[in-house]
C-alpha cells in the first residue's frame, strides 16, 4: 500500500519545473508515495475551456493531499482560475487553515537593514473559508452613474473559533508560544467583535500561551519595523492575504514562501503550494528557485504525520540557502538534486 | 477678514504639544489665520461622556479646515472615538479623499537597506467615505455556536469615480504622472469590477498619465521591495488604511507621516492630522516630534489655495530633518521654533 496518495497539479509556467524538484525531494525522503498528475490551470483552460471539472474534483477528493506548482498566466481573465480553481478547492475541501510560515533563512538577506537571519520566524494562520472570500455581493445599475457594488464579509463563530484553535495548537508546539490576533476591531466592529470574543474564549483555555491583539494597519507596519515580535499570527482571510505577502517580502520575497491550505481534521485533502506564481517570464529556462515548492512539501509531510521527514526537508533547504554564493546563478534541477541528496544522507 | 478660519482639535496625549508647534509655523507662514480651539477626544469623553455633540459638529462646519493633533487613549473602548469622531467627521463632511504622502526625507533613514533618501516619493489617495468603513453589517446569535457576523463593503460609481478623478488630477501636477490602482479584483470581483471600470473611464480621459493595476497583496509586497515604483496610488478605504501604514513604515515610521481628509470641492471643511496617535507614553515630556503635525499644515495650506506657503513649510521640515544629528534628542518646542524661523526667513 502507498505510504500516501498525492495529487500533483504542476500547473503553468515555472510550476512544472519546481514541482519536479519537489517530487524528487519528496520521493527521496519518503519512498512509497503514489502520485497522480492532474492537468489543471491556464493551459488546460485555453485548450478546453474547463477550469475544474466535477469529475476531477471527485478524483482529487480521493487523495491524501495535493501538491500544486503554480497556475495562471496573464491571458486568463482575472478571477477565472482564482475563483474556479484555487478558491474552489479551499472551499470545497474545507481548507480553513491557510498556513504561511516565514523565516529569514541563514545565508539570505531580506530588504530590512536591521534584521538578521533567524530573527524572523513567524507563521501566519490565515482563515481560508470565510470573510470577504465568501463571494457574497453584487452589482446593480452597472455602468450607470447609479451603479453600486457590494462585497460582504461573512464570519461564523464556528469558522472563526476553529481557526483560532488551530493557531493556539500550533503556538503550543513552538518555542515562543505566542499568538497575535490581527483584525480591525475599531472599524469592522461586527466581525471584529466576533473575532475578539472567540479569541478570548480560546485564549482562556491556554493560559500558558502569550496573546496580543493588533489592528491590521499596525500589524502591517510592525511587520516592516519589528517583525521579530511575531510568533503565530491568526487573522481573517483578506488580512491574511495581505500580511503574508508582507511577511514574504521581508524574508526575501515570495520566491522562498511556502503555504498550505489545510483541513486539519483530514476530512478532505489539504493543498500545498509555493506562494509564488507561474512567472511566465522565466518559465522554461531552468532557473526558477524550487525552494518554495520544496518547503511546501515539508508542510505536506508534517500535515500527513511525518514530522521527521518534514524537518529533514526544511534542513536541506536551509543548508542549500546557507551555502549559496551570492550572485552565482543556480539551476533549478541542480538545486533539486542537491536537496534530494541532502535528505538522503 | 481672516485669511482662513481654522478649527483646532489638539486632542489627547502628545496632540496638544505637536499642534502648538504646527500653529507656530502656520501663523508665521500665513499671518491672519483665525483659529478656534475645540476640546474633543478621550479627555472630554471621560469628563462628559460626549464624543462629538451636534452643536460642535455644526460649529466645525463653519470653518475652512480642521487641524487635529491626536485623539484617543487606551482607556477608551475601541471604536468609540474612531467611529464617533474621526470617521464621523470624514463621513459628515464628505471627506472622500484621504491623502497620505510618503517621502523618504534627506537626512532620514528607513528600515529598507537598499532605498536611499528621496527615492521614495509617493502619495496614496485613499477613498474616505465608502467601502467597509460604511458601517454596514451586524451580528446574529451572539455568543452562541450559531453566531454570524457580517461586514459589508459598499461602493458606488459616484464615490469611486470621484476619488479616482482626484488621483489623476494630483498625478497631473506631479513629475512622474503615474497612477497605480490597487484593489483585489481577482477575489472581490463585484467591487473590483466597479473600481476597474471607473479607473479605465478616467484613465481614458488622461492619455498623458501612465497607469497600472496591482492586487493589494502584491502592492503591500512591492511597497517593501520596490517602493520607488510608486507615484500616486489610488485605492479603497480599507486597502488605503493598510497601505499607508506600510508607506509610513518604509519612510521612517508614522512619526513623520501627515494626512488630510479632504473634500476637494470645499463644500465642507477638510481635516488635517498627523498619522501618529496620542502616544500617552511620551506625552507631557516635550520630546514628541512635531514634524508630522507641521507637514499636515502644509497639506492644509495647499488645500486652501496657498501652495507657496505649503512649499515653504515642507522645505523647512526637510531642512530640519537633514540637519539632525542622529542620536541627539530634539525638544518639541525647539523644533517648532526652528521651523517657524525657517519659514519666516
Ligand atoms: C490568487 C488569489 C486568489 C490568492 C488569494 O487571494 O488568496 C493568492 O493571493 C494567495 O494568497 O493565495
Ligand atoms: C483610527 C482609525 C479609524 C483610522 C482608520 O482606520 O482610518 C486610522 O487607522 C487611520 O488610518 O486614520
Amino acid at each position: 500500500m502507498a505510504v500516501a496518495r498525492i495529487a500533483v497539479v504542476a500547473g503553468d509556467g515555472i510550476g512544472p519545473e519546481v514541482v519536479a524538484q519537489a517530487r524528487k525531494v519528496l520521493d527521496t525522503v519518503l519512498p512509497g508515495i503514489e502520485a497522480t498528475e492532474y492537468d489543471l490551470g491556464a493551459a488546460r483552460y485555453h485548450r478546453t475551456g474547463e477550469v475544474l471539472p466535477d469529475s476531477v474534483l471527485t478524483e482529487l477528493a480521493g487523495h491524501d493531499a495535493i501538491l500544486l506548482g503554480a497556475v495562471g498566466d496573464p491571458t486568463v481573465p482575472p478571477g477565472v482560475l482564482e475563483r474556479g480553481l484555487l478558491l474552489k478547492l479551499r472551499f470545497e475541501f474545507d481548507q480553513y487553515v491557510n498556513l504561511r510560515p516565514s523565516r529569514l533563512w541563514p545565508g539570505t538577506s531580506g530588504p530590512l537593514a536591521s534584521v538578521k537571519p533567524n530573527e524572523i520566524d513567524l507563521v501566519v494562520v490565515r482563515e481560508g473559508t470565510e470573510g470577504l472570500y465568501a463571494g457574497a455581493g453584487g452589482v446593480l445599475h452597472r455602468d450607470t452613474p447609479a451603479e453600486v457594488a457590494t462585497e460582504e464579509s461573512l464570519n461564523t463563530r464556528y469558522g472563526v473559533e476553529r481557526v483560532i484553535r488551530d493557531a493556539f495548537a500550533r503556538a503550543g508546539r513552538r518555542e515562543r508560544r505566542k499568538v497575535t490576533l490581527v483584525h480591525k476591531t475599531n472599524v469592522l466592529t461586527h466581525a471584529g467583535s466576533l473575532w475578539a470574543r472567540a479569541f478570548a474564549t480560546v485564549a482562556a483555555e491556554h493560559p500558558d500561551i502569550e496573546t496580543e491583539y493588533q489592528h491590521v494597519d499596525a500589524a502591517a507596519m510592525f511587520l516592516v519595523t519589528q517583525p521579530q515580535r511575531y510568533d503565530v499570527v491568526v487573522t481573517d482571510n483578506l488580512f491574511g492575504d495581505i500580511l503574508t505577502d508582507i511577511a514574504a517580502a521581508i524574508t526575501g520575497g515570495i520566491g522562498l514562501a511556502a503555504s498550505g491550505s489545510i483541513n486539519p481534521e483530514r476530512a478532505y485533502p489539504s493543498m500545498f503550494e509555493p506562494v509564488h506564481g507561474s512567472a511566465p517570464d522565466i518559465a522554461g529556462q531552468g532557473v526558477a528557485d524550487p525552494a518554495a515548492a520544496v518547503l511546501s512539501t515539508a508542510l505536506l509531510l508534517d500535515h500527513l504525520g511525518h514530522p521527521d521527514a518534514a524537518r529533514r526537508v526544511t534542513e536541506a533547504v536551509a543548508a542549500e540557502l546557507a551555502a549559496r554564493t551570492p550572485g552565482t546563478p543556480r539551476r533549478t534541477a541542480d538545486v533539486g538534486d542537491r536537496l534530494a541528496a541532502h535528505v538522503a544522507s
